[in-house]
């Protein structure tokens, strides 16, 4: 059995001093209008609003940083749906370093994009033929470069975590006794972290993963005692969330927290998107409203007491905002506090 | 002359005890990628996450506080385009008081549902040729309800100065010395109110007001030295800003603070509520965005200090967003900091 080289809350609070200043401190945010819909307190942690537009960054800067001089040199590779590569390149143009993102050909144009802004190379593949590990290894011999992995890696993970820290700052601040905390989830990097920064604060608080329906192999993983593979690589409208199987070291740690997970249809994300628009003024993309969505579905138990929700980013195409903002869409019924979910008014 | 009742910071910080645990604290959020593109820092304060998606809410609540036993039981009247309207009856549900809200027919959509989530009652008057007033005046003789202002009221006034209070202590932790506090005009009342606020503490602190085209009253009264009308009442896609003219009470606080108006077009106020939708991933109206605009389009001169921005209202319909967002756009060049101005990279 290989040993683990896993982070600890003094790789957390490393990690939050190294992004104080370049990250930026999200705010956790409560709605009045969620409150009474769904009937108990919920606390908003806007990744949305980080740099980036996802909680990818914090990790990346952190493990970019951890980098010692020769391998700042080479540089870094990622591979990438979009947040991590984008978190990689932002944190690899402001450390000044040479940064190749592996991304598939599929990913929402604003991701690739924004890729490009920041000056990272980007090299495409497709998720349906070909195997985008392949293609990071062949660069990586060629080069010499760092792979960057976006969630099998202690200092990613001590990154994400900082989001926990936060958390517990913050929360700590309004007096709130977090019983809950909802995490997306795709390799469970984030998951981990805030599991982490939470748990000696508030070691009984309940820690839920929220996956994509068909994407639910830290369900699978969890209940198994394994890491389980997902039968596919594509096909969720979470483009943020199909990693192919848990991160060894974060099922490990997930695992220690007796994190349980959730899954939620491709219809109750787009659903959380747009009300996360119209009710609560915030743009998130699928695979950040995943938390939301199961709050909103009654996925998760979460009466007596007050959850925290993890919105992870915010970076969805234009086109798919205005369609799911223009769908004939019911409306939410007057200051109904649903039993588990949330009513609708047929206008 | 008569003599006007004008708040002082004894009665903002009497309104902020008001409020406290009714309205959100709105968090003041950083957005380096904002801060890169305009050459100088900016914070955000997001009255877009104050309940009812205004900072109407503030001075509706405290001035609803306010009222007597007597005139709580008749309740109150407002004369609205929406975000003062949804404020009132938001306050009027919570306090238990019943409310009637003058509207015209053309607000958005939006508005109105949310009016009526709150169980106010709506009277529709059309813009063009009903006299508002008079509708609001007709009410009251029959009735005996009291009329809450919009902004020409102390308590509002008041209100909306809490906007300031949390601005100067949430810059304070961020040691952000502010120089300019930039602030979208309808009637005056939330620049007032945020003026009484920042000035003590930052007494060198510029105050800058926007107004849309074509609804320059403020600019043009402040260069008069007295109260000039707007020559119409309609025509703006800011529906949020198109008061007739300063209301005397704001007009003499935002004198003694040598507040400075500037305009900003429609086709500017549509380009900021994109932008910060898409980079911001803020969900921002149009009369909430014409700050923003203004920063953009390079109309105020902010070199050499800490810029705050009020983002003060999120109440667009799903239909313009949405329009707005799948518009054939320029995108943004990558991390090029405009002198003035933000430049586009035509794709």
């Amino acid at each position: 059995m290989v040993e683990l080289s896993l982070p600890g809350l003094a790789d957390l609070q490393r990690a939050a001093r190294r992004i104080a200043g370049v990250a930026v401190k999200t705010p956790l945010v409560e709605s009045r209008f969620l409150n009474e819909t769904l009937g108990y307190r919920v606390l908003l942690k806007c990744e949305t609003l980080q740099r980036t537009g996802s909680f990818k960054f914090r990790g990346a800067y952190n493990a970019l940083t951890a980098l010692d001089a020769a391998d700042r040199r080479r540089g870094v590779v990622a591979v990438s749906s979009g947040n991590h590569g984008q978190g990689v390149a932002e944190a690899a143009r402001l450390l000044g370093l040479p940064a190749t993102i592996v991304m598939p050909r599929d990913a929402p144009a604003s991701k690739r994009v924004r890729t490009l802004r920041s000056g990272a190379t980007i090299v495409d593949y497709d998720r349906a033929t070909e195997d985008r590990n392949a293609v990071a290894a062949g660069i990586i011999e060629s080069t010499g470069v760092t792979l960057i992995h976006p969630f099998d890696n202690p200092d990613v993970i001590a990154g994400q975590g900082t989001v926990g820290l936060e958390i517990t700052e913050q929360a700590g601040r309004r007096d709130a006794d977090v019983s809950i905390v909802v995490v997306p989830c795709g390799g469970g990097g984030l998951s981990a972290g805030v599991g982490l920064a939470i748990r000696p604060l508030f070691p009984d608080c309940a820690i839920r993963l929220v996956e994509p329906e068909g994407f639910d192999d830290y369900r699978r993983s969890l209940a198994a005692g394994q890491c389980l593979s997902n039968p596919t690589t594509f096909g969720s409208v979470c483009d943020a969330l199909m990693a192919e199987a848990p991160g060894p070291r974060g099922f490990v740690i997930n695992r220690a927290h007796h994190a349980e997970a959730v899954t939620v249809s491709d219809q109750a994300v787009l659903d959380a998107v747009a009300f996360a628009a119209r009710e609560l003024k915030l743009v998130v993309e699928p695979g950040g409203a995943v938390g939301l969505a199961a709050l909103l579905e009654g996925k998760i138990n979460c009466r007596g007491g007050t959850v925290v929700v993890v919105l992870s980013g915010a970076n969805i195409d234009d086109s798919l905002l205005a369609n799911v903002l223009t769908r004939n869409w019911p409306r939410l019924q007057p200051h109904s506090a649903a039993v588990g979910g949330w009513t609708r008014l047929l206008s």
